[in-house]
């Protein structure tokens, strides 16, 4: 048993070698992509993410070869393949072989099983320092494969032991590389709405929070993130994360939050239960 | 006899699935590229293209697996294989196979030989239109494989008989989606100098005009360019290329400049006279 991929109808080992090098995804970064798991066995919030993807498709013009039905029955096909419980599946989409190098003739469809990321336990308990980065996504609506800023930073996180970058410009933050951003102000829990991409978990951490918090969707100045009683940040791969540490500074008394730590329980009680 | 590509050491015909789905030029847009061709059989300012590539690689933190000579030798080695007088080369290097994802472990390199472009005869005569787009490009001074927006509005430029986005930001121009900006004032010939790549072609003119027209390199307002006596623009591919319209507005009377024209025949006799 070992993990597949399925490429444009057909089925090969993950560490197949697939695309010509005519591809629009790697010679013009002409690509989209989505990136969920299964809890219990079962794809979590599927009709969610499938219609993000969907969204991001039809953002970029590119017309997705299978329906959502079609769709699952490979997700099914290549779960059961590599005979692991849990697997993490990854969408990739771009704009396939272009003989001019320009313009799109048919978009090349990959669905890539994973291993499920490594977890952060230790992060999820004492939170994460994140480095700002003045910079705003591009199309930040559309889950694009544009992650260049974060590749290149890579090295300068490693070396100042921070875990991701929080994206602010003008004033105003948007949302960490791959995750979006929350913070509270005593217990109003606020989100910011623009330069973001619409995160799964952020829907779902919302919808968790509207029974104990007042929920505010806004744009946030970095300023409010700075000086906020806790912050967090929400992810497929991250849950509910504490951040702790901006670039130099603590949020709050640089502990995890025990709103955001609320937080994290409700969503590990609902990913625990999920399917059952 | 046929094009062929140069992948991590080995020779593949230009149609061989090469890359795996791990890469990070597929998955995050982590790559660049660059591209020239020859005249009269021999590679065009070889040495000017190759600093390029090896800036945009120096810039983006991925070493390059090959020294200048050594490539020079798979230049030649591609060249012969294919069995054509005139060949483009096109360099790709991605951040390689990334187990998790993000890190760049060992980059890929990767050398396609293709066809030469095709030739845009009556677009020097005549000039082209272009529209105007409000955008400016992300770390332009690297050559990266990102061109989201071109191949987004490529139906919009076909619709409305548009050869090329003119990039505008602020009420300054920086460049085309893959070719630098000229105008003339008179007889004075100015470029821009911030948010643009190096190109190659662009030096050539420069070093042309040098003997002819006082020449000016400095930031160029979108207001300049609606006003220009001349407009045009240079690539490995457009030479150099009349502007002649923008949006629904004309350039000048609407005809291709006269002292535009002199530089590209003046470029145009360099490019025949090549190596000989």
């Amino acid at each position: 048993m070992a993990f597949h991929q399925y490429f444009n109808g057909e089925i090969f080992p993950v560490d197949s070698p697939l695309f010509k090098t005519n591809d629009l995804g790697l010679l013009r970064g002409y690509g989209l992509f989505d990136y969920f798991r299964t809890y219990n066995g079962i794809p979590f919030r599927w009709n969610d993410y499938w219609q993000r993807f969907e969204n991001s498709a039809r953002l970029l013009k590119l017309s997705l070869p299978v329906s959502q039905e079609e769709t699952a029955k490979m997700l099914a096909d290549l779960h059961a393949m590599c005979g692991e419980r849990e697997v993490a599946f990854r969408f990739v989409l771009t704009g396939g072989y272009a003989p001019d190098s320009v313009n799109v003739v048919q978009p090349n469809f990959l669905i890539r099983t994973e291993a499920l990321p490594q977890d952060n336990p230790a992060g999820r308990l004492k939170g994460i320092k994140v480095l700002p980065y003045e910079y705003v996504r591009d199309l930040p609506e559309i889950k694009t494969t544009n992650y260049m800023h974060m590749v290149l930073m890579a090295d300068e996180m490693k070396r100042t032991q921070a875990s991701d970058l929080l994206f602010h410009k003008n004033g105003e933050i948007s949302e960490l590389t791959r995750s979006n951003v929350f913070i509270f102000r005593e217990n109003k829990l606020i989100t910011s709405n623009r330069n973001i991409l619409n995160g799964i978990t952020r829907r779902v951490v919302m919808e968790l929070a509207a029974s104990y918090f007042e929920v505010e969707t806004r744009t946030v100045s970095y300023e409010e993130v700075l000086t906020a009683d806790e912050v967090f940040t929400t992810s497929t791969t991250k849950w509910v994360m504490p951040i702790v540490q901006i670039g130099d500074a603590a949020v709050g008394n640089g502990l995890a939050g025990k709103q955001t730590l609320f937080l994290q329980k409700l969503f590990e009680d609902l990913v625990a239960d999920w399917g059952k």
